[in-house]
């Protein structure tokens, strides 16, 4: 028994967010020393890094949950299912609905249930509950089902990533450009045949923990009781270079899939250089050029939407969303994601 | 193959708070209006519904997670486990990290990430996550962590509950005198004999989504954007009172054990008044009177330690803490909890 994913829907939001609409922000560094470029350099180096040109905010209306809504009705609608069926409603995100203009997280009821109240499911058998396990979290949810699904728990379940980084993120911090919104959704069912093949996730807390943390601005007259989504990049960088590649490794190996088979990597999008310094040590450990292709790339107009980008990228693929990159029945994709906690997980799926 | 608990840990915290330290506050009804009654007689009505006198906090540097770290090391000691050998840590909350005087809930990293990190737990193969479930979060972790364990993914899991609630509570809110901190910890193991019979889970969303929620002061006088933790008593009460019985029936027939095998009755402690509804309820379904001491209390001493309750009442009673209650090998426990969702779940377990 393994899981296959039978409907996506993804919500991409509507403010689009140009690199230029930061001109006017007054970046510091960590140490609260103001940078001593122009904001145009700053933005021009920025985009040469990451590859993010444009990033979508949601409305100011707007929640983490209620883009989950969305893209879970849409995944529904794909599907072609009753949503009574449903056994699960996992969410993965990591900060909750934080309103606009507001500081606090509400986690409380979690956004599962908030999900499943909107969607008005009535079955009291279906579950929803959250996951917090940072940008891997919507692979992990999948990871879950899928164990509910071996379990004999669960036949059919709701997998969400979403999130809305525009409402955590410091405007004083450069890093405040990588952020974004979004969310995405997969209706996952038992299968015995094609679907999840093998899956790998890892835990680096060690030393790792706080790579990603909640901490003050980088603008030292701002409350010190306000706190946003931090990061010490270069720390992230070096170890998602000596960690994802691995895992992917062993997860392939799991597998027994030739890494020739693999018609398409799907991998979290934070920053594009270490996505391709990534694939490039990949490919390099089965001593391989990287395949032309191989991995879409969504960052460069949506930026880093933590555990939406993943759903998002594959039901955009699936729905012949993205140009050059099309996928058929048999195909083997390679999942592969990194984020706070620090987490990374990959799995290799069979369409 | 099923689960078994091999170790628990619990903190109580080390500040007593009781009834008469309520006495200076100034409560309000939801609707704004100023309580027309001493603050003594609202504490004697309160003692009398509720069954709480007292309740524990944390002490001011205290987080959630640094609760839940010291409730884990007793669990691993009493399991007499190596650290290294667990392969998840799940992490039951609803708010997250709430520094003393700090309104922002710190869910970055997850509280799992940083339990691990405390803990020192090198293992990358030990998967740390949080969920998010309302009260109910501590079963539905051993459920996951069953899970798991069926699904041949786990042999041993750490699963925690851990809340800080006084960090959330509005003070001008009769309700605040409930809420109380606590962690409790247990080792989950693979077992081929005793451990959990049964379980079951269900999610009412439809109505019952915002019955426990983040909402404003009742004191139209604080800031429109400070949320605190907000119940719909009576709502609540109804609901439990109608669903948490058949919940726990429905669970009891899965596991083919008689109700007269029941030695103790676990359930969530929020309401004195409505747990004893609940169980009178409960037996009625069965045609039998309520048993003399089924249900142990700890509410009286802890009040409602959210996802703490049932950890902290199962290790105080299986470490003979609790006077007229014990447990011997081969007993039948029921655990039942219902919290925030609305979420209610129940397991039978062997001792």
């Amino acid at each position: 028994m393994t899981s296959k994913i039978i409907g996506s829907g993804s919500y991409i939001p509507s403010q689009v967010v140009t690199n230029l609409d930061f001109a006017k922000h007054n970046f510091f560094h960590e140490d609260g020393r103001v940078f001593d470029q122009p904001n145009e350099l700053i933005a021009q180096k920025f985009l040469e890094i990451t590859g993010i040109s444009e990033r979508r905010y949601v409305e100011d209306n707007q929640t983490a949950s209620d883009i989950g809504v969305i893209a879970a009705q849409k995944a529904i609608a794909d599907a072609k299912i009753d949503p009574e069926t449903l056994d699960y409603i996992i969410v993965a995100h990591n900060f909750g609905d934080v309103k606009s203009r507001a500081n606090q997280s509400d986690i409380l009821p979690s956004l599962a249930s908030r999900i499943k109240h909107h969607l008005r499911i009535k079955n009291p058998a279906c579950v929803a509950y959250d996951i917090l396990f940072g940008c891997p979290g919507w692979i992990e949810g999948v990871i879950q089902a899928n164990a509910f699904i071996k379990a004999g728990m669960a036949k059919r379940c709701l997998v969400i990533g979403t999130e809305t980084l525009s409402r955590v993120v410091d405007r004083h911090d450069r890093d405040s450009m990588i952020y974004a919104d979004g969310a995405g959704a997969t209706i996952i069912e038992a299968s015995t045949e094609e679907g999840l093949v093998s899956f790998a996730t890892v835990s680096h807390t060690y030393d790792e923990a706080f790579y990603l943390y909640f901490g003050n601005s980088n603008n030292k007259a701002c409350p010190a009781d306000e706190r946003y989504i931090k990061m010490q990049g270069r720390k992230i960088y070096e170890y998602a270079l000596s960690q994802v590649p691995k895992a992917m490794a062993s997860c392939l190996e799991k597998s027994q899939v030739g890494i020739d088979q693999i018609k398409k990597i799907l991998i979290h999008q934070a920053n594009e250089k270490m996505d391709e310094a990534i694939i490039q040590r990949f490919y390099k450990l089965h001593h391989r050029p990287v395949p032309k292709d191989i991995m879409p790339m969504s960052i460069h107009e949506f930026g880093n939407s933590s555990v939406a980008t993943i759903p998002t990228l594959y039901d955009l693929i699936i729905k012949n969303q993205m140009k050059a990159h099309t996928l058929n029945p048999g195909d083997y994709i390679l999942f592969a994601s990194v984020g706070a906690g620090m987490n990374i997980n990959a799995m290799v799926y069979k369409l």
